[in-house]
């Protein structure tokens, strides 16, 4: 295949996919985002995610050949940039200077199996390391619903070490739409809280039809969530139950899904 | 108690106090650390730490007054200071302008109930988050061997949300040590590995004579200690094993010790 050379910031397409990490609102106009550094890149290419170009610089050429050889055969595009280029595309600052221009899953997941709800979750790298613990774990669906941060951040990306390409995401805001389409399909929803009045999530029966959701880091699950819950759940600690956050949490949980 | 004010970088109270958050050694051989930040020194306080002197800004004062006040009650000394010289006992960016000069428990910790082994935990955020969920979840022992972080880095205390004051830990570089120590106390130590023919953590029976070891973030555990553990034990995944990290393998580990 072909490959080009970029070698000034001002090049359209540069210029266009250097405005993707500064916001979800660039992303979701363009259907598009960056992934940054070799493995992620790779890993993009081998998740079966479109590559509409692929970034390099000259020497991470070398240093990265045997990731970036294996990228270039998933994308449509081949581009070595300038050091001062990559810069532009880099949201690290180590950056090594390999780049995915990547198109959006815009279909969007399939309700199946054990399901995880994140409401408000807020921090990047909590919402990268629950998609990558559920992910190893073998949570089936995720759901966001309320304000969560966007997926398809630099952050989230690095912090799910590429769960996110292969997850099975649901985004939906509302969430009394979260109750319908649970309820057609006959799921049972349980909100974990830390409160001693709630069920053990040792004591429950989980099953493929259950869905149990986690709340945002500082505030926990919103008043409206727990309203549309079968039952609210609780992590039995000996311990400072207030000191457990929200990724580790999310770990126990996911793990109590599927032991 | 009488306030004094610090209104140089130069003043040797200081110059001594900054040099603690630059290097392991330095606390060590002082044999004191520094804690960051309004709610970090109240709970150093109210933890039992022996505080030798607490420094704040005349706005951080005002701002944070109600744990200041309360932190004063146990500090030996009481600075307000400059907010130049507030910068040079900052590990933070956007640093509150509250710190306390801590003593280290120099005792250490003694062996009881269900224990974690930490082997080469080298990031402290990953440190910080193990020692705060082994707290929450009721872990009573850490022994930390091999090349650990240092727990009382102004990283590790931030991401442990101040267990790092309350934590039993025991420090032992020499593995044989920790072995020695185990056996003595007749404890059955457990490696966990991402291995398929190690034992299920749910199939292993885990009293208060059980000890499981988490090894490096990268690596795992070292074929040294691999070597003295009765018998391997992994946490059985069905998604990707190898996207579990440290601190979700360590909180998963954890609450199997004590669920």
């Amino acid at each position: 295949m072909e490959i080009k050379s970029i070698t000034s910031k001002k090049n359209p397409i540069i210029k266009d996919a250097s405005l993707l990490n500064k916001s979800a609102s660039e992303r979701y106009e363009n259907e598009k985002y960056i992934a940054e550094g070799a493995r992620l890149v790779l890993d993009a290419a081998l998740s079966g995610v479109y590559i509409e170009a692929l970034f390099y610089t000259e020497s991470a050429g070398k240093k990265y050949k045997s990731y970036i050889d294996k990228a270039k055969e998933k994308a449509k595009d081949i581009y070595i940039i300038d050091d001062h280029v990559a810069l532009s595309l880099a949201d690290t600052k180590s950056s090594q200077g390999v780049y995915a221009l990547c198109r959006m899953n815009k279909k969007g997941g399939v309700l199946k199996g054990r399901t995880v709800v994140l409401e408000n979750i807020q921090d990047p790298s909590n919402m990268g390391n629950v998609l990558r613990t559920g992910e190893a774990l073998g949570i089936d669906t995720f759901i966001l619903t309320g304000e969560c941060c966007d997926i398809y951040s630099p952050k989230v990306l690095r912090a799910s070490m590429g769960a996110v390409f292969r997850a099975n995401v649901i985004s939906e805001k509302d969430v009394n739409k979260v109750k319908n389409l649970l309820k057609k399909e006959n799921y049972s929803l349980y909100g974990s809280v830390p409160l001693n009045t709630a069920k053990k999530i040792t004591e429950i029966e989980i099953n493929t039809k259950t869905a149990v959701a986690i709340g945002n880091e500082g505030d926990g699950l919103s008043d409206e969530f727990k309203h549309i819950c079968d039952a609210l759940v609780i992590i039995p600690m000996l311990g400072r139950a207030e000191s457990l956050n929200a990724a580790s949490a999310a770990g126990i949980i996911m793990w109590e899904m599927v032991r």
